[in-house]
Formats: C-alpha cells, sequence, structure tokens
C-alpha cells in the first residue's frame, strides 16, 4: 500500500490586505464607536445592523465611484438548489447600499423621515496598499426621506458634536460645506456663454464612445477635473478645462476645451471662499445668480449656515467653502466635509495639514433602483480609523494598555491563596490576574509581568504568608527608578511595600491612583 | 436596432438566513458585548479583533463539530495574478480558528500564557431554518499556553462575574463542570472490565469501513452516545450503549454492544452527581479510582472547586456535574457550561428551565496544525443572542428604544427656532429631534412621535412665539389618559403644559424624570 502522502502545515497568515488588531486598537475603537453612536442616538438617529453578506442583486455589483468603475467586490455563487442556480452573494461594500436595500424592504414598518446609524466593518476587493486594507470599519448616519435641508444643517451640528466626542476640541476641526446645486449653475452658467461649444475631434469622438451627448461628456469631465484641485493646483485645473495637459511623462490629457470666460467661471466658482461666510455668499451669487438651480443651491448654503448658527453651531465651526469639490459628481445637493485644522508631522517628518476625517452629503437615488420610486436622503460617514491616528497623532491617545496587576505564583500548592487574592483585586474593580505559566522561574514572572505592561506584581512567598503579610511592587516607579538610578531622589524611593495581607487592595489602589491609573 | 431589455429591479431582500436589526436589539447587544468586555478586561483578558475573512488553508475547510462534518463556510476563490491561481478565501465560522492562526502568526510578540478576547460575528453556511440565523455573533475568552487548571477555574469564575455583569441575578444561574478525563477513565475501566470485547457483526464492518481499531470506533459511538442524554433519556442511552435501539419509526440504530457491567459503569458516571460537590467527588473516585487517568481528572475537578472556593466562587454557583456531555468528545480536559435555572415561557406556552448560556473546556491541539506543537489552551463562548433572549424572557429588558423629544414644525419659515431648541435639548443631554417630514399636516407629527415612541412633542405656533412661551406635551401620560378616560383622576391631570421658553429644557427633563427616563 502506498504511503499517504503527508499534508503540508498550513500556512499562519491573514489573507493578503487583512489585518489583526490588538489590545488598545480593539478597545479605543470600540469606545469611539460608542461614543460616536451616543451622539447619533442623541440626534434622534436609531441602530441598523444589517449583516455583512448581502445578494450582488440587491447591492449593486460595483461601486459607485466613477472615478474607479473596476473596484470590486467579494462574491460567491451559493449551492444550487434542485431545480434553480445559486444566488450570488456578497460581502457588503459600504453601509449606504445595504441602507437601500433595508429602506426598500421595510419602508412599511418604518418612521418617515427615517433617521439611522449603522458601524461596522466593510469589505473591498481591491489590490491592497500600505496603510490600505480589504477590511476596514464604516460609522455613518444618514436620514431617509426628507427633502428639507434643514436635515443637512442636523447632520453638519451632529458631525460637530461627534468630533467633540471622541476629544478633538473646539477651534481644531472645521466643517466645510458646498453644495452641488452650485456647481449646476457653474454649469448653466458657462453653457450660456458658449452657444456654440469648441469641440475639438478627440473630445466629439470620447463623447460618441461613451454614448453620450456631448454636453454630458463635457460636463464629466469639468466634474472630474475639479475634483482633481488638490492634486493639480489651479494652473493644472486650468489646463485641462481648457485644451488639456501634458504631465511630467510627456503624456497629453485631452482637456473638457472650454473658453477662457467659460474656465474663468468654473475658477472664480473654485475660488469664491471669502473671509466670511456672508461674503462667499455674496460671491456665489454674482457668479450663479442668472441660473434658477445655482441661485437655489446658495439659497440652500444661507439657509444651511443659518439654522445651524440658531443652535450656535457658528463660523467658527461651519464654513461654507466652494473649494469642497470632494462628491460634487457623486452627490445631489449639499455636500459636508469634516476637516482637521492642526498640524501633524507626517511619516516623513514633514509638517502637514492633518485634513479629511469624515464627509457626506445629499443624494437622491438611494431606493430608486428597487422601488422607481425617488426617495431623498442625506448622510455622513466618519473615518473612524483616520480620527484614531489623528488623535494618536495629537497624543490625546494611549496606545498601550495598561496592564494587569501581576500576582506572582512562589509557591505552586498554594494557588487557591494568590486566585483569593486577584478575585479580591477584580471585585474591587481592578484588572489583575494570576500567573499562570510555569512558575518555577521566578525571574520569568516578572519578564511576563513587564511584557503585559503591569503596573504592579504582588508578591507571597513562604516567610510572607507566615507572616501574614504581602509584597506589593510598584513596578512603574521601578522602571523610572532603573532609567535615572544617578538621581539621588529616586535612589531613596521605595517601589516595593510590604503591608499586611488585609490591606493588599487598599495598597494596590493607592498605588494605581498615584500613577493616575484608577478607573 | 433593437430596443434594449429593460433590466428588471433587483429584489430589496436579507440574503436566505439573515436579518437586519433595528434600534435597541442594535444597542441592547453592543451594551451587553460592552460589559462582558469590561469583565475579561478586568480579569487581564486583552482584545484581539481578527478580520472576517481568512484563508481557507488557515481556517480549515469544515467545522471540528464531529456530528456535522457537512457544515461548511461560506468561500470563494480570489482573482488568478499573472502566474498562480488565487487563494481561496473564506468568512470565519467561529473566533477559535482566527485565534489558532493568529497565535502561530504572532507567537513570538504574544505574552505567554497569552489571554485574549474576541467578540464579533462569524458565519455559518448551513440551511437556515426558523431562529437560526448564517451570520451571528460570538463572544468568546481563551487562555493559551497554560495548562495548570488555574486557567479552567479562572474563566468559570469569570463565566459567573459576566452573567452578573449583564443582569442574571445570583442564584438564576450555575456554572457545571466536568472533566474529559473522567471519561477517559470510564472508558479505561469499562475495557479492563471486558476482555475479550464482545462485537457483533455490525460493529465489526462499522469499524473496518472507518478504518478505525475497533476499540476507537466503540468509544466514538460511547462519546455520540452520552452526548444524546438530554435527547433519549436514560433508557435510550442504555440501548445504545448495549445492541441498540429502535427508534419510532422502527429503524435500528446499532449500539456499541457493551456488556450490562460495562453499561452499569458508564450509567454510573453519567449519574454519579452528589448532593454535594464532596460527595460527587467521592462517587467519582468510586467509578474510576482504579484508572490513572481518571484519577487525574477527578483531581483536576477537586482542584478546580477549591481554587474558586477560594475566590468565593462557592457551591452555590459552580457544581460539578458529571451530566454535562456536551463537549466531551471535542474538549480534552474540564469543561463547563452556564445554565439559567429560572422557568421561562417558551413560544408554545410551556414552561421550561432556560438552560445553557455559555460553555467551553480545554483544548490542546490550538496551533499544533500550524506548527507542529502542542500548545495547551482553555476558553469560554458566551451565547449572547441566547443570553439576550433570557434577559427578555425575565423582563429585565425592554426591547421598545425611548424615542426622541419630538419638536414639531408649526411654521416652516421659523425652522431655526426650532432647531434652537432641539440644540438646547441635545446639548442638555436629551435625546430630542425635530420634524423633519413635510410639515403641512400636523396630524401626521403627532403620528410620526407616536411610530418613533417620543415621549414628549413640543409645539410652538405663531402665538406662543409671540407670547414667548412653549408647549410641552406629555405624550406617555397622555397615552395613558387615553387608554382609562373613565377615570376621574386621570382626566383631571393635564398632559400638556405651558412654560416660557426659557424653562423648555428643565421641563422636559421634568417631564422625563416623571416617567424614569432621565440619564
Amino acid at each position: 500500500m502506498a504511503k499517504p502522502k503527508k499534508t503540508p502545515r498550513p500556512k499562519a497568515q491573514t489573507p493578503k490586505g487583512f489585518r489583526d488588531y490588538f489590545g488598545a486598537e480593539v478597545s479605543q475603537r470600540a469606545e469611539m464607536l460608542q461614543r460616536i453612536a451616543g451622539v447619533y442616538h442623541r440626534y434622534g438617529f436609531d441602530a441598523l445592523e444589517s449583516s455583512g453578506v448581502e445578494t450582488v442583486e440587491a447591492l449593486g455589483k460595483f461601486l459607485p465611484d466613477v472615478d474607479r468603475p473596476n473596484e470590486g467586490v467579494f462574491a460567491w455563487q451559493e449551492d444550487a438548489d434542485a431545480d434553480k442556480p445559486g444566488d450570488w452573494l456578497a460581502l457588503r461594500y459600504d453601509l449606504t447600499a445595504p441602507l437601500a436595500r433595508v429602506y426598500a424592504q421595510h419602508q412599511n414598518d418604518l418612521p418617515k423621515p427615517y433617521r439611522r446609524y449603522a458601524m461596522g466593518p466593510v469589505w473591498r476587493n481591491e489590490k491592497p496598499g500600505p496603510g490600505r486594507f480589504r477590511q476596514f470599519y464604516q460609522c455613518d448616519a444618514d436620514t431617509v426621506g426628507a427633502s428639507s435641508v434643514a436635515a443637512d444643517a442636523e447632520i453638519c451640528a451632529m458631525l460637530c458634536d461627534c468630533l467633540e466626542a471622541v476629544g478633538i476640541e473646539r477651534g481644531d476641526y472645521v466643517v466645510r460645506i458646498n453644495n452641488r446645486k452650485v456647481l449646476n449653475g457653474v454649469l448653466e452658467v458657462i453653457g450660456a456663454l458658449g452657444d456654440e461649444p469648441r469641440l475639438s475631434q478627440h473630445f466629439q469622438e470620447m463623447a460618441e464612445n461613451l454614448g453620450k451627448k456631448m454636453t454630458a461628456a463635457k460636463v464629466g469631465i469639468v466634474l472630474r477635473t475639479i475634483d482633481k484641485l488638490d492634486r493639480l493646483g489651479k494652473e493644472g485645473v486650468r489646463s485641462l478645462l481648457g485644451p488639456g495637459r501634458k504631465d511630467e511623462s510627456g503624456d497629453l490629457t485631452f482637456g473638457a476645451d472650454l473658453s477662457k470666460a467659460q474656465i474663468d467661471v468654473v475658477m472664480s466658482f473654485l475660488e469664491a471662499k471669502g473671509g466670511t461666510n456672508s461674503e462667499t455668499l455674496i460671491n456665489l451669487r454674482e457668479i450663479v445668480g442668472r441660473s434658477r438651480i445655482g441661485k437655489e443651491g446658495v439659497d440652500e448654503l444661507e439657509k444651511i449656515s443659518e439654522l445651524l448658527s440658531a443652535g450656535s453651531y457658528g463660523p467658527d465651526r461651519i464654513v461654507i467653502d466652494p473649494s469642497v469639490v470632494r462628491g460634487l459628481g457623486y452627490y445631489t445637493g449639499p455636500v459636508y466635509e469634516a476637516e482637521l485644522t492642526f498640524e501633524i508631522q507626517d511619516d516623513k517628518g514633514r509638517t502637514r495639514n492633518f485634513g479629511s476625517v469624515a464627509g457626506g452629503g445629499r443624494y437622491d437615488d438611494l431606493v430608486k433602483r428597487f422601488t422607481g420610486q425617488e426617495v431623498p436622503a442625506t448622510g455622513v460617514s466618519i473615518g473612524v480609523d483616520r480620527l484614531l491616528a489623528a488623535l494618536h497623532a495629537k497624543g490625546r491617545l494611549d496606545t498601550t494598555d495598561v496592564g494587569p496587576v501581576v500576582v506572582t505564583v512562589m509557591d505552586r500548592d498554594r494557588m487557591a491563596d494568590y486566585q483569593a487574592m486577584v478575585a479580591e483585586l477584580r471585585q474591587a474593580g481592578i484588572r489583575a490576574e494570576v500567573y499562570l505559566g510555569n512558575p518555577k522561574n521566578f525571574g520569568n514572572q516578572l519578564k511576563y509581568a513587564d511584557t503585559r505592561n503591569s503596573p504592579v506584581a504582588v508578591i507571597e512567598g513562604g516567610d510572607e504568608h507566615e507572616k501574614g503579610v504581602v509584597q506589593i511592587k510598584d513596578l512603574i516607579l521601578g522602571a523610572e527608578i532603573a532609567k535615572s538610578a544617578t538621581l539621588e531622589e529616586w535612589k531613596d524611593r521605595p517601589s516595593q511595600f510590604e503591608v499586611p495581607r488585609a490591606e493588599l487592595v487598599a495598597k494596590v489602589r493607592e498605588i494605581l491612583a498615584q500613577h493616575g491609573l484608577e478607573k
């Protein structure tokens, strides 16, 4: 008989683009989500948790982001039933597509308007990169079925409260708002400027290839171009709005082929931000006031800032800013973005603004795919991992978890005594554990306490047991003394205390309090 | 040109076996997980969050549960790279398999022993049934690398603390412990009883088909049989340990073919529970004392109960119970199970014990698949959804979320005033919202407040605005009055109050406090 082949051992590795989170990384995120949920709830939003798996049919197979139509999902086919092939299922790629499905499925049971929040992992089947993972958290709040801009204003206020709830101080952030309708006004105005649009041969072909009307294709280029303001700068944007642009490699990107007058209008929109919100509104009215939709957009921005001011969310926090272009292609009305204004050092030691941590806006096609009915919606997504990184960069998050008090095992036969000690400490609310490894080598036990970042070790050998005392070692102080052994003032401070067994909890609590570690 | 076919609208439905969770269902589970995490943390366990996706290779393709080898996972193949086929990925089916992968992958960076907790969704590709979903939560704590039964004892204590932390009172639960080693002792003892095991023809064939030694096959039947004690009762188990058993349909199940003396030993083990833990230990020693492994198992049980007593986890909460058989086939040492002892009414109105809500035990092959090295581990899994159901059955959970205070919109042009009111309420920590639907029909606004389960509605029309007052409607009291309109005492109690605008927050807070709804 042939010897059966030995199966090779499996590799102990996460799939590419996935990672594990340990200790404080997990609990800090959990706490942040809980605080944000608290704010969302206070604003009247109800929790919704849908599952990670949806039918591909309900989800739509690809992300809506026009620039990356190939960004995919993780999908698989269910086993076939007796008479029909299995459904295709997929992991959700965001929390908005499931919201659309939920709203269409349960709409008779949901309040109208429906304010809901959702937080949880989403999955993207894309090439992983540095700091770019294929599973990450989203933390969204959306109002479905409210066409009033009061809904948008409310979400901007909520965004401010969320940032403050997680530890971003007032003055360290700003919520910038813009409106797709103003941009539509800009497009109307430039349309009126060029009765007979100048179209290059290339542009005509492209529009035909896309099966779009020429104006639609042109609008697409304008939208994509202004979305690149950050990356290309003003001159780059001007070139792309005009005949086109050569990049560093010499490759030519064809432009929207607008006239100079048209380009001037677009640029004046992007640069319309004044010293105050009122000034910005005046500038915008000047640019798009002739367009009905444009004027409506400016009116909405004015209304939003007025509603927010009434709730004391003033211009120190809410800024109308036409240069907020991200998402203008996707959204249909107001858009908003929270930006942290403080500077941080990036990985390469360069100082830069931290930038955007949340964004959202109004979109009106939420459930249309399912029901044919247009339902207005507006919502925000907070980038929890970005926010954690920001707090970390500001030194407001201690990423090392405080370890447990470690009760060492001097005498294996008296494990019950040591268990009694940890039980007392835990019942007093103190994080504590008995050493559960092989107790033979005492040095290993202290090394373990060090690995665990323990503040205190408890020692009770035979002598102590007989005398009815325990030794309590202040490991934080001990480490400080070890670091600065030359300093006389440290040398004289004892870091180990002998106390009666009955005073164990009190003494440990005292030491924790000295280090600011009490609960 | 042929008219393009209209794409049919997608169905707005969860995939079969998945469901959505709304409002209080979500927040109550989140709160429960947070409380359990608090206890786990206090016991020195560190959080671990791995992703939902693992390689099939790392995960192992199927569940370890011997009785259901076809219980599957959701799996798919990654897109191929240029030169090699894509990896197979899958959704995790529990939190233990990922722990094994994490421990093998990161072992040099982890403390030893490693106490970790994990909570999150897992997925099973099985036929859904009533109340049986293909995504559900697990909430685990495991200690890896500690061979001492002190680790098992600690987890039993922690289980008690978790139950009390989520609202199960002392006296309403018991943690029952048993030990696989005692069962191994039983098997040794019965092996010694039958020098020449009596084997039916069928039994011999089966053992050969399974490619196992006859004794191994026999042990398998004994294990599976005692695991069916709950379902078959003592007589059923006796039959299956002996020649076999005819079920109601007349089908014969072949048995383990043990002699009467052997069966008596197994049954005496299952019925060894005495009035106290000490009595049980004496009974067990009598049955398996002659077997080395059996004696070791009884010693361990004694040690565990001694360690727990030292931490004041006494016999009112910790019960040695040989009839705990679930998992004895899978685990290698101590096993434990938390059972709620109170009675509830089931769906059909029958009274029954609520039963098990958590279980676990010791298993030693955690990372062996990856490293070849045997690492001892012990851990528990708390059934969060079962626990929520238990609290609900006891009336300790209110599943209706308290709705927000609703500020109604009497005058669409004064939205800023209404926004100012909700801002004040929210800043005072009160859940509140302004009505964001079409305000034309005031009745709809009150209906909305009703749908939202709102405790209070705020009304400010033109008259009130001029007078500088607001109307505050106590909706809870209003509903009570409406229900019992014949009672004179109710009739005279007003449920609507006019207060100065400046007293809005104070009055709302007062009403909430009257209904026990203050924060």
